[in-house]
């Protein structure tokens, strides 16, 4: 059987532990990506995977409106510029119920966040009992631009991998389910994205010019990436390295990711906290006009 | 014709000005629906209206992306329990770009909330920039259950349409477009959509044993909803009675409600702010693997 069954996809992608180079990971890949006749292109894979989602996700807001410590998922994507962290919100978390989910895109830090640890404004943003929450970058770029670009003393960067592998042990020790997903496009590919947004002044808005200045920083970025996903790997936290030169199979990969995620909390439906008999007498009494 | 154009169903389900009964209005009612050779039920007529939503949306999240005050659409979804909204915001605000959405949901007041001014909570949770907000129910909570259950003092009630017109109108002044929309249903459509939370164990986290008392308050409810529709009801910020017996009615108006405010605001695509030949050339220059 080529065809990997959704509970395999996870430990395909998984992040080996251990030293890794991001660099050696193939951006083309589609592992586990089911054959379908020839028609892999044409063929909406994630869409067939649309219900499922939806009755995951239904089932984990169905939790929080009962309990403020319901569980929660915490989707967090990292990449380049392009690599696709948008377009994974706009077709992956879309599908979802948007009355459950958090989206919080991390920009520059402020002042304000500067003057606290890099943690503060990460906390802030955390998914609630209930919600899955989407990080569009995170704490993670406090270890690969500000390494990348000395914006913190050295001492402070190494620091900083001890004290995201203890905020994610307790962020999963309370209950959150982490996904962290880095999104994994090759030069060719970059070069490719960054020339159609160029190209269609629709997408303007998408380009900055910055982009390029970090573009040419590839080696400086890939070894930043490689030594956080080397360190912070913990097994309550895994990272999963999503090849996303393809944006139907990284679609089809992190919709896999979330699915797996919210099965494996093993959620019903929370049972009545009222008398359901009672309940209905009172709704046959009431007036229908 | 009997088919209106999307131009024209804001002025189809505009409240009047001047003293209103919302019990004059139909909640069973489909103004402006388009014929469509007798297959109205089973025609997606919303989804038709995606790719026009999509296209407005995403000029709206450009233009908040190169400037802070760009302008914002608020969606303020009121109405009795199971009138819709939350399956308003599943359906319509589901088929928008997650990353320009802004969702909050208002629940009783907390006890730091109650110690500010009932507009607090609510200036919090604007939208910005660029950003649909949309208010699961709102500021006014505040002339409705709070009238209704006596929760404030009379004079501190007729003290808050005069506030919420001001509030609102400094709202649109400053670049919001405001779109209040009151989820008519029936008392039948409301016991009916009850009589099934309490027929299916997957809906019981949507019912709540409060929702039968509030059904009893049914005419003072209606009474406080008219009040509030008659007094602020500004030409800045008008209310729409949106009939929603009928849930894909109820969808695709809002849609097209939604359209119309995106399209008011005439954007185009941001202009570069930066040289495009000269990116063009940076671009190119990288290398590509």
């Amino acid at each position: 059987m080529s065809t990997k069954s959704p509970e395999q996809l996870s430990d395909l992608l998984r992040c080996p532990i251990g030293q890794i180079d991001v660099r050696d990971f193939d951006p083309h890949a589609t592992p586990g990506r089911p054959n379908s006749n020839g028609k892999d292109e044409e063929n909406d894979m994630t869409s067939e995977l649309e219900p499922l989602l939806d009755d995951l996700q239904e089932r984990l807001f169905a939790a929080g409106t009962r309990d403020v410590n319901a569980p929660k998922v915490l989707l967090i994507l990292q990449g380049l510029d392009t690599a696709g962290k948008g377009g994974t919100i706009r077709h992956v978390i879309g599908m979802m119920d948007p009355q459950g989910v958090r989206i919080h895109s991390f920009k520059r830090p402020t002042s304000q966040e500067l003057a606290h640890d890099f943690l503060w404004r990460v906390e802030r943003e955390l998914p609630r009992g209930g919600q899955v929450g989407i990080f569009d970058r995170s704490h993670y770029e406090d270890v690969l631009i500000q390494r990348v670009d000395h914006l913190a003393r050295a001492d402070e960067i190494e620091r900083r991998y001890g004290a995201i592998n203890d905020f994610e042990a307790e962020l999963v020790g309370s209950g959150t389910v982490v996904v962290k997903c880095f999104l994994n496009i090759s030069r060719g590919e970059q070069k490719k994205r960054l020339t159609e947004r160029l190209s269609n002044p629709k997408k303007f808005f998408k380009y900055d010019p910055s982009d390029v200045d970090v573009a040419n920083k590839w080696d400086a970025y890939m070894d930043a990436y490689s030594i956080a996903l080397s360190r912070c790997n913990i097994e309550a936290a895994p990272w999963y390295v999503i090849p996303a030169n393809h944006k139907r199979y990284r679609n089809w990969a992190i919709t896999h990711l979330l699915i797996e995620a919210l099965a494996s909390l093993k959620l019903g439906w929370p049972a009545a906290d009222f008398d359901v008999d009672f309940e209905r007498s009172r709704v046959e009494a009431l007036r229908s006009r």
